[in-house]
């Protein structure tokens, strides 16, 4: 499956990177850098990842061997400022409801997660610059197009975003099963609910950062739910909340 | 990535239709039945759909070509009867509570299904034998390794099973977004929730079989969930009627 729309070329990749189009990676071909000054460069001037890489995977992600050592990825939906999800709530004259998933690096989770953020109503997604699944293709058909309708603003630092939220008047609640059952939970108000990677959970520093932290009831013998299923009871939960 | 794991060849076949293991599906190759009567009857014997398949995808299931024309896949878990969720029910003491998946055939969706209904409390999931996805290596990964855990079950025909259900007394719940809204359902008693495959939703017949349509208010511009996330907030809403 073919994750991404690809540019190969050097000509080609440093017009892309000028045009404005939503990228979101370049990978180079390991000890072949000379002449890839600029296209870094420009690149890195965007906050891409620049990732080296094996020249058959360069021909494995383009689908060719002319790649000239160099392929860039686009992104299905370019990423939004973590402002716009500011200015999303407050044209709708709502408190602002966020939903922060914190290094989800399955696309078709990610995908699901905004789908069902979109349709619960929050206003945006945020999410970390390294370990999240990127914008592609996968991520825009599990969203069943959400992303289109929807911000995701990316973040170098999630625990640094927390901490600003709170600032700003968000009540950060994290999915974790330490914390006290979800259905107890009044709900109200300016709200940021971050999900965890489905293995391993939230991370230290972002859990300290959670005002609260949510549970859902496990009555069999498994002990997690898939991190998209988790996220989608929490988000109607605060659904219902907000629409009282 | 491979599905199934596969027995080729007509002793292995045979050997293995008669030891008891759980099995999916008979793949026989195109006019190569002469001399697999005995295999074709124990197969049918358990209920397993037998399918008319080209050479070459038979090469392609077992990962060689001394296949003999026969492969016969493995089930991750055997099948449960539907009996056997209501003697579950009855060991715990508790009203019955069953997930009935109507064409689920994405694996991934109907392990997220099983894992969540697991994690719910429900006793056991029902599949039909047409167009539900096998419970293969990717449901039981996907389901988190609660199939081991939870009976699912397999009939003939889905909306027969639910009048079935409905004669002993549970109540059918089909998700279906012309339903009430669910947070104004009383979920109580026995319960069997119907859930659609994502494309198509429930089957007319299903959706007429069932008692009550429950729907999930959709606040966005997208105006439909995954699969597993609709059947995780309903079964979740559910849980929470029966905790009270």
């Amino acid at each position: 499956m073919h994750e991404h729309e690809c540019i190969a070329g050097r000509n080609a990749v440093a017009e892309t990177l000028k045009s404005g189009r939503p990228c979101d990676a370049l990978f180079v071909a390991q000890g072949e850098t000379k002449g890839l000054g600029e296209i870094i460069a420009l690149a890195k001037a965007q906050g891409l990842a620049v990732k080296d890489t094996k020249r058959e995977k360069l021909a494995q992600l383009c689908g060719h061997a002319q790649h000239q050592g160099v392929v860039l990825t686009l992104a299905a939906q370019a990423y939004a400022d973590v402002e716009d999800l500011f200015i999303r709530a407050a044209e709708k004259n709502e408190q602002p409801f966020f939903v922060v998933c914190d290094e989800i690096e399955d696309p078709h989770n990610l995908g699901a997660i905004i789908r069902t953020a979109e349709a619960a109503g929050a206003h945006g997604v945020i999410v970390p610059k390294r370990r999240s699944a990127p914008l592609g293709q996968v991520v825009a058909r599990a969203s069943a197009g959400a992303i289109a309708h929807l911000p995701v603003a990316r973040v170098a630092n999630i625990s640094q975003m927390l901490q600003e939220l709170k600032e700003r008047g968000l009540w950060v609640y994290g999915a974790d099963m330490q914390g006290e059952c979800y259905t107890q939970a009044k709900l109200e108000g300016a709200i940021a609910l971050v999900i965890g990677s489905e293995g391993r959970g939230l991370g230290r520093l972002v859990k300290e950062r959670c005002d609260a932290l949510l549970s859902l009831p496990m009555n069999g013998k498994i002990d997690s739910l898939n991190a998209s299923v988790a996220a989608g009871i929490l988000l109607y939960e605060i659904m219902r909340w907000r629409l009282r």
